[in-house]
């Protein structure tokens, strides 16, 4: 039985200061518009994902958001979240470069077709990153 | 028009030569098995992953692999391949604790039973390595 | 063998009434526009889904929403039909409430995701509920 | 509305016509064990997919077969039915070669482990085969 | 921010009340085993499915059990995880008749593969509970 | 080892002539706004899938498209690419007809709302090439 881990308290405060070293604006502005239909879920996901889960150490965070990218072209569900976190990668230090590597690599382990869907979303990252001038 | 690229026989050596550097033997004796029904697919599964797309400069092969553990788990479809590509994650300088972490990741994107499966994967891996004294 | 069921045009009727007993009017209208592409398939559709299959006894019909709910936002790859559900949903009993509490229950099966995707669609419906005075 | 079909005894008695006629052996086996527990599954497995669907005019059964086989490598998660529908499209005049050719296909679209499991069922059902003397 | 969950140690308690109160002795085996690689995954998996999500309140725990035996019946990636929540689907008051609706409507919306999996699944876990004379 | 292949020079220009043989003008297009982003993927995916892959003997053009068809609908995952392909089967000699099989077949593999996706593609391409005149 864990015995060491932080109040909920700690756990939500954590997730949005994880949130924010990593970046996740577009996830904030997203959990935003949740919050009126359903501020539990709003809250869970500061708390399980970024309290819990990306706060973890083990794992530098440029190495979570490549496996989340990875993860997220390969499942091919998710436009709007692999959108987010293709922004977040960049924003923990990963390259344009090599977000497009391993877009391209996932042609070989997901198919072509999720490669192509996931090159269309990094290039309207990449785009409305330059005309914010980030 | 690409025009600086290898020929063909430079693909598949180029190909045999990433998979012995990323210590793919697990996936060299599942092509081996594949020869014999479709030397065509053991071929090009050498030349294309190995030697076209893994062996790029632009990305590490420890991010490389990170990539592919993380979308294996989220497919759910492949578990072969997915214990080989633990195997060539641990090959390539992730530890096993990095790998755990990408699986406990996995929860949030691909859900708990992906993750539990994952953990499943590399509980074999890691025993199996262990057992033969890598 | 069986040898009781329903001719054909028995499973046409009896698959409009059902869809007619579950509110289904987003699903009718989607199929008044196959209907001109394929009317094979909008009849398949009204005959096979809800004459064969969700007009069975042994299961309620909110339990049968709540499963349907619950598989859409898991594949993740119809949100149309997703939406549709929701609102039957709504229509044979099923509470705004149980809903979301399905979609949340979703984020631990397959992933946050598509909970949050499957939360968006929610709201649509919600919404358009709304307006429209139900 | 539908006017001019079949009566369900008609649906069940065409599609195991149709099941024999398509060399579906392992799939009447496999639902033979389905009627112990689900009868009605199993029936409805007869009824809708080879009575209504495989049965259909407008496209030959080569072709039938060659779609499910590669729907079936790209979902990736039914291999029982993969082995089946593979040794099906050999019964209806898919040759061994086309059958490879379809699978090397899917790591185009589906990624390389799917073609590498594709291949594996075939090796399985090719082998099967040739012990049987078929 | 929310202010009035749970401190971590309630949320393991509570996830193993869950856990004991919808029959998961299955989950808890498993969970022990996992233990061994991986102590933070299972008790991650007893904080937030059973602790934070399932024991919510909202939704009655056999319509929760219906939606996730739906969806993973359509996922079809995690054969170990359908068993246990078909058997904790039992635990909690649906019927053996129940499971088998959700199993066959499942071919709606998932396709025949996806059922005739879920059946078998259905069938090792009737017959396991048999013997056990559950 | 393979030692009768093309030169990569070869391998474009054989996926070009491939795409052009079989109409493939909604990938050039695709692939022309990939050229700004990504100018590797936009060539890897003219060499490989269709200077590789799709060029083939083995397997007659109309059977590759009826098999990419199936699989893109079965994943649910690519729309945009859908949609090319059905353009393109009916570019190498399928009906519309025959598509609209396939289509419906998807239905018993991939369920329903997987089958009535591929409709509205389906649908969209056919009524686009009909404004064009094709």
């Amino acid at each position: 039985m864990p015995d060491t881990e932080p109040t909920p308290d700690e756990r939500y405060r954590r997730g949005l200061a994880q949130l924010e070293k990593m970046g996740g604006g577009s996830v904030t502005a997203m959990l935003g518009k949740k919050q009126e239909i359903s501020p539990d879920l709003a809250d869970i996901t500061v708390e399980f994902p970024y309290g819990d889960i990306l706060s973890r150490p083990g794992l530098d965070l440029r190495s979570r958001q490549i496996a989340t990218v990875a993860a997220l072209i390969a499942l091919g569900t998710a436009p709007v979240q692999l959108r987010a976190h293709i922004d977040m990668a960049l924003g923990v230090g990963c390259t344009e470069e090599e977000i497009k590597e391993v877009i391209i690599q996932m042609a070989v382990y997901a198919g072509f077709p999720a490669a192509l869907n996931g090159m269309a979303a990094a290039q309207e990252v990449f785009s409305a990153r330059e005309k914010e001038g980030v």
